[in-house]
């Protein structure tokens, strides 16, 4: 072990005593015996703070020493480590985190919100103090992506990360063609049940996979996370009636985060896909997150697990603190700030895929004529068409699919489709994504 | 970075330039300034060795120092670290590893024969010369599982660990049921195209899969890695006619090495299992290996990747020569020798589990009335039955399958069924695995 300490506890304190913190204490309390032989030092939680001392929690927090500014954590000479689980980009979790990586703490933390946006800044207190900021939890949950990448796979050069990196989204998109309900029947009982928060649009919009893609960017390509430089694109408006023409087709729909990096420049985008049915991403269901990992040497490795819950995300937090107990230390991004790389990126425009598209339209015997002309002037291949029975009263549905084609060029045909007299819905498309 | 030295190199000896040995050094001459700029100190191979010199081989090692002898590398005090890829659980490879921590120098070996069976001596003498041995290609190739089960994981107690752990079993398996064509045809193919061994015993046998067992197992539940405890039946004896009514059934038979503890003991199994068409293990095709681990808190991770060759395998190499390099210093086997744990190991007689049985018959009105109620008599549970259309001059073939039940009572309801007159063939088993 590297541990210059020898056998002296590492002192740990949580701040924010919500589902993840507790699920946090739960096992450093269940299995304290069995991390310090495997880390060669006991991890002793020695305070805790949250907003509410006295809310009823699924664990016993009274016999530990509970602080009500977390803040006085940063300063407390007991303290190694400091567990910020407050949340949220700004405000008390940002003070904590930075004021402890000056006063020479180490941090640990689920906030991708914080790492995404203020993530180098961060990166860089670290370095300067020579501590550990470590946040595993923050991305996929239980499954430990992040260290995947920066011990396992850390002999690549990555090419491709892709997954499924929101639970909510997830259990959304599974719960509404399982029990074939619209979006917002689903999200509701989602919030009734605690999968989704009573403000959804972190999640449902897109943003907290953005989160996530941009810490997996930096992770794969030694680049500083950028949230300025990501297509985002929540599932709000993915319909009952889509999910059963992809079905048709055989790919189900799914919310995924997908970075890539080729000659152009790293392409960061987050947005609903249709997948195969069959595939390994098409298969992941409920609340499990997945993800592709693709690189040159290793080629293409697949990771699945629970993506949110007290209990896995708290695995992963632990994981971070045995780190530091066993005095693995790695730079925030692996690499030093210094040494990353400017990278370039690319827009939505040059990518090249294949395309779902769905038409409601009046006249169906002349429209399909009209749009493979208009296909035709923009290169666009056609590969599959589809047609639903309908009721009387409503819009003929016409669904497409392409071939491969770039996407600018896929825009304007859309564009020039949309202004056809027997178009009569805005045309709604999708990305297909082969994986 | 952990690394006391700074910025001096890591020097690098190769013991054996098959597969693994020339995929190692075209990952390491390749992204030798990556991997420098990773690991915050360059990775130099300063010598190579093998039986023959000028093997026509897949990358050029004309320019590396060649050493004829390679327990030579083993006492060279210009070397840090000797890579051990010469394979074979006994004679040049053993002794190279022994010397080689005798004197000091860390190895990474990629030798599960090696490790499962001297996997404890050897750790005793890396702790002892606090140097490290690391495996991580042992076990999975490309995926990192080692790694995972270690950092990632880290924070749980571990249950179950399954997995296709063999690339040549899971080619053939595949091969034969897209195909169609029977095991000893599929396997004289591999052998021509180089994906199996001219003596292939070790892989369709099992034994390969029952080494990666054994590993797995000690990383788990923190004992040694034990040979003697494994029930071990390799695919030989798998059909295209058990392939075929598995399918009809919904299944597909794949080779599984399964490890699990419980309040019993630990149970360490390596057999064909049926397991479910659309599940995560019944998708993973030919040379991909994957694994499940679950655990209290993580719950259940997935990870799927190349098992084999040159680029998968020698990525997980790099990966801990990179560790070595960035000061990253575990014991072999996670836990020091002196805290493994005193294991009660269980039979296959104590196994609950679900049966796939083939019946060739002479008689089959009379024979089901027989059969159940010998189930009856062992409390055996019938869950599906079925019977296959046949040719004239073969036996009729009826396959059941049961609900769980005790190994034991389904073994000697096994004997009794094959003492029936009107069964004329060797009655067929095969476990069911839910996954």
């Amino acid at each position: 072990m590297n541990n210059a300490d020898g056998n002296s506890p590492l002192r740990v304190a949580i701040a924010g005593l919500g589902v993840v913190g507790c699920g946090t204490i739960e096992i450093l309390q269940k299995h304290s015996s069995e991390l310090a032989v495997r880390c060669g030092r006991p991890i002793e939680i020695v305070a805790v703070s949250a907003k509410n001392k006295n809310k009823k929690r699924d664990i016993d927090v009274s016999k530990l020493r509970f602080v009500d500014d977390p803040l006085s954590l940063a300063s407390d000479p007991e303290i190694d480590v400091v567990v910020e689980m407050i949340g949220g980009s700004e405000g008390a979790a940002k003070t904590l985190v930075e004021t402890s990586l000056i006063n020479g703490k180490s941090v640990v933390t689920a906030n991708k919100a914080l790492i995404a946006h203020y993530g180098v800044e961060l990166a860089k207190l670290a370095e300067k103090s020579g501590v550990v900021l470590a946040f595993e939890a923050a991305v996929a949950g239980g499954i430990p992506i992040i260290k995947t990448m920066r011990d396992g796979l850390a002999a690549n050069k990555f090419s491709r990360i892709m997954g499924i990196l929101n639970g909510t989204c997830n259990y959304i998109l599974t719960s509404m063609w399982e029990t074939k309900r619209d979006f917002s029947e689903v999200l509701k009982e989602a919030q009734e049940l605690g999968y989704a928060e009573s403000d959804p649009s972190f999640d449902v919009d897109g943003i907290d996979t953005a989160h996530k893609v941009s810490i997996l960017t930096s992770l794969a390509y030694g680049c500083a996370p950028s949230m300025d430089n990501i297509y985002i694109e929540g599932i709000s408006r993915i319909s009952l009636r889509d999910m059963r023409f992809a079905d048709e087709l055989g790919y189900t729909i799914k919310l995924l985060g997908i970075s890539t990096q080729s000659d152009e420049g790293i392409c960061q985008r987050v947005h609903p896909c249709l997948v195969s049915k069959l595939s390994m991403l098409g298969t992941v269901q409920g609340v499990y997150n997945a993800v592709f990992i693709e690189s040159d040497f290793a080629g293409r490795v697949f990771l699945e697990g629970r993506g949110a819950g007290a209990k896995p995300t708290g695995s992963s937090v632990v994981a971070d603190i045995m780190d530091i107990a066993r005095g693995v230390k790695y730079k925030p991004f692996t690499l030093p700030v210094v040494a990353f790389s400017k990278s370039e990126f690319t827009g939505m425009d040059s990518l090249y895929g294949s395309y779902y598209l769905r038409l409601g339209v009046t006249d169906k015997s002349g429209v399909l004529a009209e749009v493979t002309k208009i296909f035709k002037e923009y290169n666009i291949s056609l590969r599959t068409f589809l047609q639903h029975s309908h009721a009387p009263n409503e819009n003929v549905q016409l669904v497409l699919t392409t071939h491969e084609t770039q996407e600018a060029n896929m825009l304007k045909a859309i564009e020039s489709i949309a202004r056809l007299d027997s178009v009569c819905e805005t045309p709604f498309m999708i990305r297909i994504e082969e994986v």
